[in-house]
């Protein structure tokens, strides 16, 4: 596997960072957990679950074992700068400045270790003005532009639904992560990675900030119309709603005649993308009168045939159950020892010769914490004096 | 910087792709965008921009080099074959099947050039039902669930406004590349990476899936409130809106005291998270009662100093002026010869040692065909022969 014998401590909680080193661990990187005694991640009691496991909590964690050590003790943190000192990663996503007031300033893990790579998580990155407020998914959607951007003309800014702020914080972290390995691998030297909320948000805007700072117009909020293509969006077949998205002339070209509508193509109105979008009322209800006469099984089928993106709206039941996603392998029933079979979300980054696996579900708190102290070079009496110190 | 000595031929084009490969060239990669004579990439003729220059494809081409090439001419397959030879990463985001019949199947590619990493760039994946249907963000967003949640309740699927599916395959992609070439570090073997636009999207779902597989309830639409915690949203201040998201019991605690609504947090109505989930309108309405006293700069930073993730709904414009996303460079103002200077978008992850940057600006069609030909091994004379057939 990619990251074997890749070593992560990985002090994240919630979601932007377990995801981020998720996605590590499915790449074979050995992540370290470690949780607070007795609390542990606060996802392990959030979401729903069954037989006291939030299956949010188990679908984050799989591949990862636990350590629960007290880091505000002086033996936790003693033991803390031993794993520091083997490890080739550190993730966190403390707010900026918590982990050197825990003893563990850039300095200190240099010292330590100056082969690691400390990834650090936040909600607005590790310097400027807003580096002390606290973070939170649905804030960075708001002040990213995310918000103003997405949803209906007339109506309020409106976030994504899943928190994608979030994630794409955690998938960058992984990204940066891998690519300062490679670096590290030609320089010998570790360095620090950071990802945050609000530039990982800002940096999926896509052609949205392109065109506010070419013509100094402002996007606005338009549901499901396109900034800069029409026709686009969704249509309303017979029974259900289908999504259309022709991306380009030639393919709005294909959109038409396929619709029986190729006589509208000469009409100055819709002569080129400009006038459709200045028309687009007139042109989506050509094309709507067109799709409300079949049925939306039939679109789909015929105009993919045709060469036009279409596709219906699935709720999430009907996303696990489609045929292309199991092929996929985007469902994935683990065995979790205790708790029965728990049912996630697959790998969505497919290698062929060295592919993602679950080696082992998530971990209950603490389960591995003499295993990986142990595997660490701690002794049996390093590991009772730690017990007796109360830090694990 | 981290990719530096990665050559990567770059085959993608409109946007998941070129996003990929950005990411590669922003840290260091040597991305040679092979382009359709007299045509090119489409985003060049899409979106805002100024002198004959979008500033789409601008924010999303720096740092690659153009080789304009016929790749349906015998000669310019032949120049493929030779380019690939000597790569360490090629990207494709065609429809799954085209390059093969290109003439390059992964038994051709790993003839080649064994130590190569292909990635693979699809809307759906290159195995299962749909691997022949042509793809696009909207699409995938319809059908990956995310619509199906994204938007109000009593109102139709709402797509995110950004192309957010291409932006996470795009992501997915770098991150997978990076992984294989660090597998190539030890095995000496290239493979296959694939990401899509559904996979990724499906990925970034979090909680929700774990909700319907827990529970066997479907997740629904429901706005700016959050599916498992509340209170959460946006409220309005005397002035504007300002978004709130106290994420667990502490800070919710905070938040009712920095309120000064301490006497409802003993309410039964809103004793646990799940009550207050239950009577979510009646504690959303007490907290606007008072958020509405007082204007929104106030509540920023009066309930951030509380330690209460709480920030404005910001516009684009707003978001590029802001002192935080300046602290964090994420505008760029780069100098574009021909094109006076354009701005775009920083770059969302920070490498402390070898950070991101700017090398060069995007190219024009095909302003490297002879640099790089020239610096990958190909002789005036096959230059000339390539031109003579017509292929560059």
């Amino acid at each position: 596997m990619p990251l074997r014998g890749t070593k992560v401590v990985d002090l994240t909680r919630i979601l932007a960072g377990p995801f981020c080193t998720m996605l590590l661990a499915d790449m074979g990187a050995d992540v370290v957990k470690i949780e607070t005694p007795g609390r542990g991640d606060p996802v392990r009691r959030q979401g729903a679950g069954r037989e006291g496991l939030s299956w949010y909590f188990a679908a984050f964690n799989r591949n990862k074992r636990s350590l629960a050590m007290d880091l505000r003790a002086p033996a936790g943190k003693q033991a803390l700068a031993r794993l520091i000192e083997q490890a080739d990663v550190l993730v966190e996503n403390f707010r900026p400045g918590v982990l050197a007031r825990m003893g563990f300033d850039d300095d200190r893990l240099k010292e330590l270790n100056p082969r690691l790579v400390v990834c650090a998580i936040s909600g607005f990155g590790s310097t400027g003005p807003y580096v002390d407020r606290p973070a939170f998914d649905f804030i960075a959607q708001a002040m990213s532009g995310f918000m103003a951007v997405n949803g209906a003309e007339g109506q309020p800014p409106m976030r994504a639904a899943p928190p994608i702020a979030d994630m794409v914080a955690g998938l960058y972290a992984a990204f940066g992560i891998v690519a300062a390995l490679n670096s590290r691998a030609a320089t010998g030297m570790g360095q620090r990675v950071e990802s945050s909320l609000v530039n990982g948000l800002i940096s999926t805007l896509a052609y949205l900030p392109a065109e506010l700072f070419a013509t100094g117009r402002e996007p606005r909020r338009h549901g499901n119309d396109h900034t800069v293509v029409a026709p686009y969006g969704l249509f309303r077949a017979s029974d259900a709603s289908v999504a259309i998205a022709p991306s380009n002339e030639e393919i709005y070209e294909r959109l038409m005649k396929a619709l029986d509508l190729a006589h509208l193509m000469a009409d100055p109105r819709f002569i080129d993308n400009a006038s459709r979008m200045a028309n687009r009322d007139a042109l989506h209800g050509a094309i709507g009168e067109r799709i409300a006469m079949q049925s939306a099984a039939h679109w789909i089928s015929y105009l993919n045939a045709a060469g036009v993106p279409c596709g219906p709206v699935l709720g999430l039941a009907e996303v696990f159950e489609d045929p292309q996603v199991r092929a996929q392998e985007m469902v994935l029933d683990i065995p979790h020892p205790g708790h029965g079979t728990v049912r996630m979300t697959g790998f969505p980054v497919k290698l062929s010769a060295t592919p993602c696996q679950v080696r082992h579900p998530a971990p209950d708190l603490g389960a591995h914490t003499q295993e990986v102290l142990s595997e660490w070079g701690f002794s049996d009496d390093d590991i009772a004096g730690l017990q007796k110190a109360g830090a694990i």
